[in-house]
């Protein structure tokens, strides 16, 4: 009676790949065409203007043709320029991986790093900044996904406006889950996903690039073009008029074209609402359980992904094991050096809807309680429940 | 927060039709061909042979172009002739309704009502049997949806073998998700449906027909020809070299054939296996909820729905309301006479999974405590969990 | 090298089933909802008031789960009381077979039938009403689609209306391919199908009622209810606070939807004027081919479907194997007593469009030369070619 | 009745993104799971592994999360070296493109160029290698796109097997539609894509690595990782037990395993022999109409594009409007220094199909025509169909 290996997941609560919206995947069937019929050429016009509303700009985003490591690299290859200073805030695996790529480029690297269950605290920022005048860049991550905590990237952002300093961005994992868009955090590059909480597919990233960012990556000889690297060969590939420079993703710019759509159709705000209510329920059914959420305060949780400390004497992969054998329901794991010490709860896109955050206590409680661990599973889906109720 | 009306609902625990298989709604999406291409003639040959293997038969099914109500309607019309004394088992609204078909063909219609949540008592047939010789068919729903209650056509099957009666068996809400099929219970003939434990779509009927009901429509004049209610226009229709007598619903039989084929690979005790688990789980859990079952006991409860009668002081309808409204869960409502007495949950297809039977009962338990009822959800959790675990 | 039976065509240019636009079959993968849920009861609502909107009628049409042959049976039961005479239009398969069904509930039926190459001519029913002032119902087919002949039915519509005779009119063939609805031909009973011109799926029936005809109906002691071939069932299903009689098919109803909004969408004038174009291109190459068209003259010859009569010395089972297996086209066989006697093109849906006429045109003929028949297709195509070319 | 330049084209016959098959479509509908699920890293694994046995070799490809030009990017960087002197041979603009990403890398870029309606002679390449011993690595496009011409990779692999030079082969439009394989012609990487003759998605890329090119690329100091251009990075994922590097592109996978799925099924010398005879009916029709081939002879002709150069006093982009125009009918442009000097049909997927070379025929014939071009569509169409029949 367990769900095997082989078998599909039932219920996939991961931190993404999420499932895509029924209307995403019927986007994916359409008909492939051409990419230069001008049919196509109109069609990704009109998504990317789409895409640049709802990220509230009227600059059209750039939409480059693989998942958002690509726009991350990417980014840091056009921005940065070999002199230089760079200051990349590590609150978590994916913050800290940026620095990677950001040193490959700059003259010096600084880094504010803290413990990944914490935030990055803007006064720490603020003194850098001040200490270091010669910062050009700084980049952040608005939720490190694999923390499920957030830093004060508005606050940070107006630190960086007043000093001249460019920003990158990183919101892959909220953007369309929680009220954060490029402008509003001051970015200069501003990278998303179409399949976090847009619920869409996986085979692309969006870009926001500012003026001043076009600016600094136009005066840098190292910026990458002829290169699927390269941010400046798909400036101004969305005008119906200009020939794409390389092959767009034919099927994914269709699936992008719909999870955009259901974004502005649902409306943003109620995404939002529905994105922190299941994170609100799924907190407070966690700590019922027993349990201790990984983020060393509520207020940096996320709204998108709910990430819960594997509790003593048990192991990680064997309540995701549990989980997914008994009820089909499908967690993430840990990365990098948080790998075995957390167990994370999407919930993003189509499952961010307060029954699955009833679902996500009831199999990580079952499953912990299955394998011996004390927790009360009862109290958890209660709690929850209230959560829910005291909403509506 | 709430879902609205005019939003679909997030998670569907209808009595039917049920959401299908991705697989199957992606066969419904396969180009439409011609139906006299000799593809579509050997496509069709080779579902209506799958679907006899799924009956467990080696007697090709008559696929009639509607839903299994057209299925009963024509049975009655092809099998029951105007000199016949038809013997019909009410213990819900779909065996008593069958009834009023049968009244339209039969000489004279005799009938076993039991109360509509209890089951009828083989003995009781027997003797009637006993005492009306002339009962040339028996007609009997094995699960009567709307009460969610099973009756023992095995062994009303075997009394009238013994007695060369005819037999007419509803198999709509059940085959699929039990052991059930048209020889192990004596069927002459048997009505099912794509869209109930199939996880298929809605507008096809499954007719399995033996051969002495095929000799005793042939020898029915009034058994319906050149007529959508037609048995005989159908028949051979399965073979590729058999012209179709109406156009055929090319989507749907591309929906049937996937649907049976997902059960055949699943491995059909497999699919029952699940289907039990989560109507015992499901039990367990509404009974801990301090609810009542609907059904005078246990035994004769499906493990396809799970019937709960309206606890006192409340409405069916206001319950059913909240568990959309504040969890997007749908639950199905009583039909005729037994509307607004009982909350019907299925577990039907993909949803026949247990952690349906965890959100069945966190959305009705959490629907009953939002209009004031008394409930414990915790204790209905931890019940229907229990049932889960000891299960593997 | 060539396509076998059990390959896929290629191409299908049948009479029905077409194949649907790619946005109906990317519906039909719509999760399936519960009938009863309120977000399917006001999606069936919008769809049947959308189906009005494109018959042009302020009357919300029946949608009969079924093919429109469950319609036609429907219409004669309802509609033809035992007392009535009843004028069945005879100038094809279609509109002869009607007669069976109209006969079995009339006191009288009357006939004027005509060649099946040629049309009725309005004239004779004029006499015919004239003669027989106790007619109460008059049936026609519009598009007898066997023969690929049109009916005057506008004409015949307003003899009819002038001696209160109640019309029943088939256009399952012609509705969405060309300028034709209930009210301009004063149609009592209208009967179209979502499968042929508005390419969508085959599982469902389209009815057009007229307020007269349901005054009719209801005084019908006959008219079916409780049964699949009952309108009166499903005259108030579209509202959404109505319930369903039985379960519709949610699937097609997926389809329906968006074959009729596709059609909107696109403008009923330019469909009917593709629809046309195709029909008359498809015409001009198929005489330049050296062939005859079936019908008596031009005038009468359908836009959704060209019909061509075998060549002498050929067989038209050799003809559809060798256009099949040598280019993966698909014609339609005859039917009925013209069965061996012509081939049909369809022009429906999607494939009502002018290069199809072209790719017509090349298979027919190179078929026929195949087999050793005489025909000149570089002088069909460069035809078909003509008529393109001169539209614009 | 113009198609305008908003409404889809009926057909497409491009070069490239061809429309998928129905079967990908369906595939790319599919639920989008976690991609560390273990469901989907066993899915993964079987996708590599099946096409690995499309490219008829034992060593599993890597897949790139993004169109071949990201692979060609990635292989230029891995395999040449700073030392490495690289002989690029360039009979096309896809050709010569390479040669700008190898110069990039090597010490020094040798390059053999022919006129680009011709193909590479293996004479000089001969002469060449013998010259310079010091080359180390060789590139070479299999079927030049823009040019619709090949090159005789066969005879090149192997003068460069004998003399342990590494050859990157760009089959990326030719694999799926041709008889061409990795071993075949000693390519230690070879660079395909699921979107032209495997008629699947457009978003990712297949690599072959044979096992002394990974060498190389392991002794390469310079050779990326952590980066979306490393091969390095995605060498082992399709291991079901080992994790992704970065996040693939789960729909995209579901497409390239039912588009090698199709072509295995199939059989690929029955997909070669289809689009070899589409070539050839559409090189005969193009001549009858009076049209020359932009390739300088028939021998070096491609079967997955057929290119024709513009006739004189008339203009490619009018060529191609008025087919797109008058028949909805999609032709390729020119590309680079082609742009304006040919038109380009494409024969790939689900168009490598003889009644599309008819059609391709037809419409360009018409357009030609229309622009007051001289040509002889009837010639040109009966050219055609007489080499289909030729072939059965």
């Amino acid at each position: 009676m367990r769900n095997s290996d082989d078998d599909p997941p039932i219920i996939t609560l991961s931190a993404g790949p999420v499932d895509a919206y029924p209307v995403v995947l019927r986007a994916l069937s359409r008909p492939v065409t051409y990419d230069f019929d001008p049919s196509f050429q109109q069609f990704y016009e009109s998504t990317v203007l789409k895409t640049a509303e709802s990220l509230r700009t009227g600059l059209p985003p750039v939409i480059l043709q693989g998942e958002p490591v690509l726009a991350l690299e990417a980014a840091a290859a056009a921005l940065i320029g070999a002199d230089d200073v760079v200051l990349n805030l590590a609150s978590g695996e994916y913050g800290k991986g940026f620095g990677f790529w950001a040193a490959r480029h700059c003259r010096e690297l600084l880094e504010i790093e803290v413990s990944y269950d914490d935030a990055i605290d803007p006064e720490a920022v603020s003194e850098m900044l001040e200490a270091r005048p010669d910062i050009r860049v700084l980049s952040v991550c608005h939720h490190d996904t694999p923390s499920g905590t957030l830093n004060p990237v508005r606050e940070i952002g107006a630190l960086c406006r007043d000093r001249d300093v460019l920003t990158i961005v990183d919101a892959v994992s909220s953007f369309g889950g929680m009220d954060i868009h490029p402008e509003d955090v001051n970015a200069d590059i501003f990278v998303t996903s179409p399949s976090k909480c847009l619920g869409g597919s996986t085979g692309l990233s969006i870009v926001h690039v500012s003026e001043r960012a076009w600016a600094k990556i136009d005066a840098n000889p190292a910026a990458p073009t002829a290169s699927v690297l390269s941010l400046k060969d798909w400036r101004d590939a969305w005008r119906s008029d200009v020939l794409f420079p390389f092959t767009p993703s034919v099927c994914e710019v269709h699936a992008l074209d719909a999870a955009v759509q259901n974004y502005l159709d649902e409306g943003p705000e109620s995404v939002w609402a529905r994105h922190a209510l299941t994170a609100r329920a799924c907190r407070a059914g966690v700590r019922a359980l027993g349990l201790d959420l990984w983020p060393a305060r509520e207020a940096i949780c996320s709204d998108t992904a709910t990430t819960v400390r594997v509790p003593g004497g048990l192991e990680d992969e064997a309540i995701r094991r549990e989980a997914r054998g008994r009820y089909g329901v499908v967690f993430s794991a840990g990365r990098g050096s948080l790998m075995g010490r957390l167990v994370r709860i999407g919930h993003m896109g189509p499952v961010a809807r307060p029954i699955y955050a009833v679902v996500a206590v009831s199999a990580l409680g079952g499953a912990i309680a299955a394998l011996g661990g004390k927790t009360d599973v009862g109290a958890g889906v209660e709690a929850a429940l209230a959560v829910i109720d005291g909403a509506g």
